[in-house]
């Protein structure tokens, strides 16, 4: 099942909004040309503000209900919404509701208008947001898995174009689509990991550790805490993962599940150093640890990382979108904060399933 | 100004929605929810219909409007609108809401609930739709420039992360960020163009031939029928497209500001051949003339792209998103009923102003 909700909106000149019979004019150019598709529609409501704002809810028997606002400011805004049996048309196409738009925005002179894509609300979670808080729609046809860790609600959906994708408390992680990501985190091509000795924090996914093994590493371990977001990726995101999840331990890497923080210690008192210390944890903390603020947590983590590079080692991670300049230049401060002092080079890619470009660092010892 | 509109949407247990009394508790909670962020709300109307279901507004100062609505088969929306002015902080954030979300889904032992990302409306155009009509909200932050000229309305806006973006009629064309899509397009690495001759079919905004240019051609002639959308690309979208719009006539290429399908006539009556044509016009058809419906049109520019080829020649095209399956499939069957037969190829690339992957074709006589 699902519901339709079609937004529209225009900006008219302030003046023409400005007295309440003014308002009902507007109000009644609005009716007028939504009933050329809705045709039995009745005024169920209307209220009007001392500021100069108008409300009114109309409705088709009382199947689809149309609201309809005018502001001070010259602002009107239409809400259109009806529930979508499966199988049925919509009752208003997208072309529809491009005539609609620009008939209102015609016959009001309107400076400004858009009608919104329809969304459709009820049935599968296929909005989530980029780094700067914008509205994406996916094309999620299935959800392909559910489950509660102790830490984190974990899905897998499938998007026709990106494949499955590994969602993390209903944030986007990483999809079958997003080798970039990882070529970009780890730098594939700049970097030479023949030989060498690797950490990663987090990395559930496998992904990391399915490229890393790639390029034939001495060693790698991973540190990761959700056992259950590496069964479902081990089951559901082979193509990026291989079957690197399929065992915990070979010659060539270990999968210990915990939290980093406390394998970081360890390895720390224990005199272990590494190459290369990837931060692939999700950017949120999700152990229990009483580790105060986010930013806090990311401190942690580099400074506990740079305790286990040897004096040239990196440490690789990803940042944020490239539009998040505050987060950024937050993450950035942290590392300005390092003793001792360290320097760092950024890359970047467009990720597919993020619909958005990704920026990464390389931190090496100043 | 902006209006910001926040929906939530959620599935009940049918029967927990089966009655009045029941519907009128499932208000209650949603009432109380949002009374921890609206504390002054008030019911201004309810109704019930006949087969279920339930809609009510409240509002607070009639300035925050919320519409509830319970659907017989136990899908729960609510909306929130209220208008943000400038420089102020959202009443409801991304975190609070989600908070909310969280609260009334637990308080109703929802099956599935979601928050949408804050709708912006009534500023500056930033949804745009997908090959197959998903929302996408883009980080515009200018309306760079808007003309309206005889064919087509055009914009072009600067996206944060995309750059300047060219508009046409309300649709995403090219970005300065898309220098993908032209490689694509003209198979950069796989065909040869030196020494060859090289018709466009549209191509305004100047990136295709800025491109091939740098391959050496014999001589490209671009047919373009809005004087006006090069203009602004040339002053907007230096960075695909160089100065290649500055003049319209040089050794190396020549541009034809006028309709392409009576330029290929008179090419085709004077018999002259081309190794490549490139068909990179907008996907409805901008010129008046009498052709009937999109895909005759498009079969006609096909029809007469074949004639203009030499033997051996190239016909190379942008077809769709790769998930509009159907419009892509009545595209090839445009090109079964070509005489002669042809035969094609296809290639795809993620292209980051449409955030999509698209699909290109590669034609040739079989």
């Amino acid at each position: 099942m699902a519901l339709q909700t079609i937004l529209f909106d225009f900006t008219l000149d302030a003046e023409k909004t400005a007295t309440s019979s003014q308002r009902q004019d507007v109000a009644r150019v609005v009716r007028n040309e939504l009933e050329h598709v809705f045709s039995q529609l009745e005024l169920a409501y209307s209220m009007e503000s001392l500021d100069g704002g108008y409300f009114a809810v109309l409705h088709e028997n009382k199947e689809t209900i149309i609201t309809c606002r005018i502001f001070q400011q010259g602002l009107l805004t239409i809400n259109v919404e009806y529930y979508l049996a499966d199988g049925k048309e919509p009752l208003m196409s997208f072309d529809t509701g491009k005539r609609v738009e620009n008939a209102i925005a015609k016959k009001l002179n309107a400076l400004w208008g858009q009608k919104l894509p329809t969304l459709k609300r009820g049935d599968v979670a296929r909005y989530f947001p980029s780094s700067d808080e914008r509205i994406i729609e996916y094309d999620i046809d299935t959800l392909v898995y559910e489950a509660r860790s102790p830490f984190q609600k974990i899905q897998i959906m499938h998007s026709k174009t990106l494949g499955n994708m590994l969602i993390l408390d209903e944030l986007q992680n990483i999809a079958e689509s997003d080798l970039i990501y990882t070529e970009t985190l780890m730098g594939r091509g700049i970097e030479n990991y023949e030989g060498k000795e690797i950490c990663i924090l987090g990395g559930g996914d496998g992904a990391l550790l399915y490229e890393l093994l790639k390029e034939k590493p001495k060693h790698v371990v991973m540190l990761e805490i959700d056992e259950l977001v590496m069964q479902a990726c081990n089951k559901y995101l082979n193509t990026i993962c291989g079957d690197v999840l399929e065992k915990r331990k070979t010659e060539q890497y270990e999968i210990i599940v915990g939290d980093c923080v406390e394998y970081m210690k360890k390895f720390i008192a224990d005199g272990r150093k590494f190459d290369y210390v990837f931060g692939d944890l999700t950017d949120i903390p999700i152990s229990g640890a009483p580790i105060g603020e986010c930013w806090d947590f990311i401190r942690t983590i580099f400074e506990h990382s740079f305790k286990l590079l040897k004096p040239d080692g990196k440490f690789l991670t990803h940042g944020n979108g490239t539009s998040c300049l505050e987060s950024l230049q937050l993450f950035e401060d942290q590392l300005r904060l390092l003793k001792p002092k360290v320097k760092f080079t950024t890359s970047k890619a467009f990720v597919p399933s993020f619909m958005e470009e990704w920026l990464f660092y390389q931190v090496t010892f100043a």
